[in-house]
């Protein structure tokens, strides 16, 4: 069973009737039950939602208590106004709860351009702050109220223990498509419309916390692509109230390593769903870079692959047109010698020195494709540097997802 | 009528059973009955096509006299035979038309990373020769002769006069999938898989074609993305024999200025065939980028914008969704201040300074999205510089024409 209580905080999820036509819920709440160490993550589109700029400004306290988060509308692209109603769902929360507006976080995910019903909205927090419960599913009502076209709700949580005290890390995201983060935290860099909010009880001083974060965010929620859109609301925040009563961690410590490590497997399970989550996708595929000169190089031809319509339309074919593959390496302005590179899907060679291997090999590679989440691995043979991405197909879904006219 | 003879040049296409299946046509030969002067402009891709290597090498000559031109396998991808195989191609036309083989460029497009079938096409290069003419259809076979998944054969033409001397400009293109050009002409810049031929029978130096042809390029072919995916094969060759018999055109006189507008309306018109031609496209569209800083952030936005997902299935959606154009100016990395960003559809404008301007507005942009060819302008309101880029939708016919799987 995944873990979905962590001590000492609390969730709500509720309808405000933001989403007018589903009805569905559309207001979440967190609060611990002491003010909480915290680091951030946000997008580095110069298109910034008013809840992003207010959460820059407040990250560097590295102190919060509560996140009050819509969906249905992402408050993006509303001009001051926005951010005045931003403010004021931070001041209701707030209220509501008895809090210094300092310690309150908001979050916004949904359609861009149009002002917030705030007469719901401000009616709605009252109501969120009475159904908060540390019950087993009030995490999965909170999840639930964040989603806009999520197909399904994105929950993760592991236990660990510091020094024999037990302590629980629990995260839920949203995101499906305008994915591709590049989300920057308060101090260094992160993209997607993901949100993503992670809750532990252990003890953690706010600087090791924005450091962890930092790393984990640079190799989870920046290492997916779905569509190579990067929005105007990413959020990635994490909260740490102490509650498990364990000494605080130290940064380099032998503990705060395996903490560390355990907050990723939560970011890095989230940040798949979202890509399994993917308007439609019918494939999960890490496309894996080795042999690189240098990172930079990797890492451009990983987005280069990894975001090219014809290799994604392949993916959802079942197609091993490596053939796509290698021109996008050609394409990605990395050095490179597409004379030099092999190919593989799953375990299985398509293409040595940037030849075909043989046909047998793509009907292997044909039957590797066939799962739901398979490896591509690109070797380029010219360095020992290397990068992984995660996609998604492109398929018939993803369009209709898309190109329904809103009204 | 679009002119489709031009003096002294002979086409031909036919089906020398590259293309098994469809039994289509796949094989194209230009011929003219004086040496020409060429110039020509090939994919920046890493990964090039055997047949863009041997260009690559020719065309500094300034010197031709035919194109061997195939369709159904791009001869990439393929390593030293695919070069040996390229060569034999050129060689065996040189033969057939008894040529130099240093006057004979080769060109082929189709899959990627499958050997040639050599016995087929030395069979069909001399009954190429055979069919060679100067009547009215016989551009017409050839335009047919180098289509892979275009829907339609893509030809304009345009005559003038230099002194008194009327002069001819004619060519043909293929290109579907794969568009991105950005092709680099001998001297300079170009990219997609796209051909295109284009002959006169104006008397043009060698060097003044070249560059007309570099300036050209970047403002045609150049400006045109389907799917983003820059091909290997990139061709654009331009060939002129002087059988007009017109005072060989100078650098910077009037009538050169007049003959590269000429030119430039052929090429541009077979860009745009192209882009209409966008695998299943429904729509063409215009990005109009304004009041940028400076070129180069009026091209990134240009190409963002013109690239994303989300944006091209908004315009099959007819769906004037603003908030997703602004949120891909966001993540150009260009030096942009969104909040003071004006959006148009057409001359309707939905969005100003950043926000919505009204409902109304909405409605009527919906309207100017019916048409299946319309501009957005985006309005930067922080300098002087433009750009321009078409695109086309993103629609399932695109999906369908990509996914499936080859055998």
């Amino acid at each position: 069973m995944i873990p979905t209580q962590v001590k000492g905080f609390k969730f709500a999820g509720i309808r405000s009737g933001i989403k007018e036509k589903s009805k569905k819920l559309d207001l979440a709440l967190i609060f611990s039950q002491t003010p909480c160490a915290v680091a951030g993550s946000f997008t580095t589109n110069r298109a910034k939602a008013a809840p992003v700029l207010l959460g820059l400004k407040t990250i560097p306290s590295g102190k919060g208590q509560a996140v009050i988060i819509n969906s249905g509308n992402a408050n993006a692209c509303t001009g001051a106004l926005g951010l005045r109603n931003a403010k004021k769902m931070i001041e209701a929360t707030a209220k509501a709860l008895n809090l210094s507006s300092d310690l309150v976080f908001v979050a916004s995910t949904g359609k861009i351009g149009i002002q917030l019903p705030m007469e719901k909205i401000l009616q709605g927090i009252p109501e969120a702050v009475e159904c908060l419960s540390d019950s087993q599913d009030s995490l999965s009502l909170a999840a639930q109220s964040i989603l806009t076209t999520d197909q399904f709700a994105k929950i993760h949580g592991v236990r660990g223990k510091i020094k024999n005290k037990p302590y629980t890390i629990v995260g839920f995201a949203k995101g499906a498509g305008m994915i591709e983060p590049a989300m920057k935290p308060a101090s260094s860099s992160l993209h997607a419309t993901m949100l993503g909010f992670i809750m532990t009880d252990a003890a953690i001083p706010a600087k090791l916390l924005q450091e962890m974060l930092d790393r984990i965010v640079e190799t989870t929620f920046n290492r997916i692509t779905v569509d190579g859109d990067m929005s105007t609301n990413d959020t990635a925040l994490l909260l740490a109230n102490g509650c498990a009563e364990n000494e605080p961690l130290s940064a380099g410590s032998a503990e705060a390593k395996k903490f560390e490590k355990n907050l990723k497997e939560v970011c890095e399970t989230l940040a798949l769903k979202m890509v399994e989550d993917g308007e439609g996708a019918t494939k999960v595929v890490k496309i894996l870079i080795k042999g690189a000169k240098n990172e930079e190089d990797a890492r451009k031809i990983a987005y280069s692959v990894g975001r090219s319509e014809l290799v994604k339309t392949s993916f959802f074919g079942q197609d091993p047109n490596w053939g796509r593959l290698l021109a996008a390496v050609g394409y990605s302005r990395a050095t490179v010698d597409p004379s030099k590179v092999d190919i593989y899907y799953g375990s299985v060679r398509v293409a040595s020195r940037g030849m075909a291997t043989n046909a047998e090999a793509e009907h292997k590679a044909h039957e590797v494709m066939k799962a739901p989440r398979f490896t591509v691995t690109i070797h380029l043979k010219q360095g020992k540097s290397g990068f992984e991405l995660w996609t998604s197909d492109l398929n018939y879904d993803y369009v209709k997802l898309n190109a329904e006219y809103r009204t």
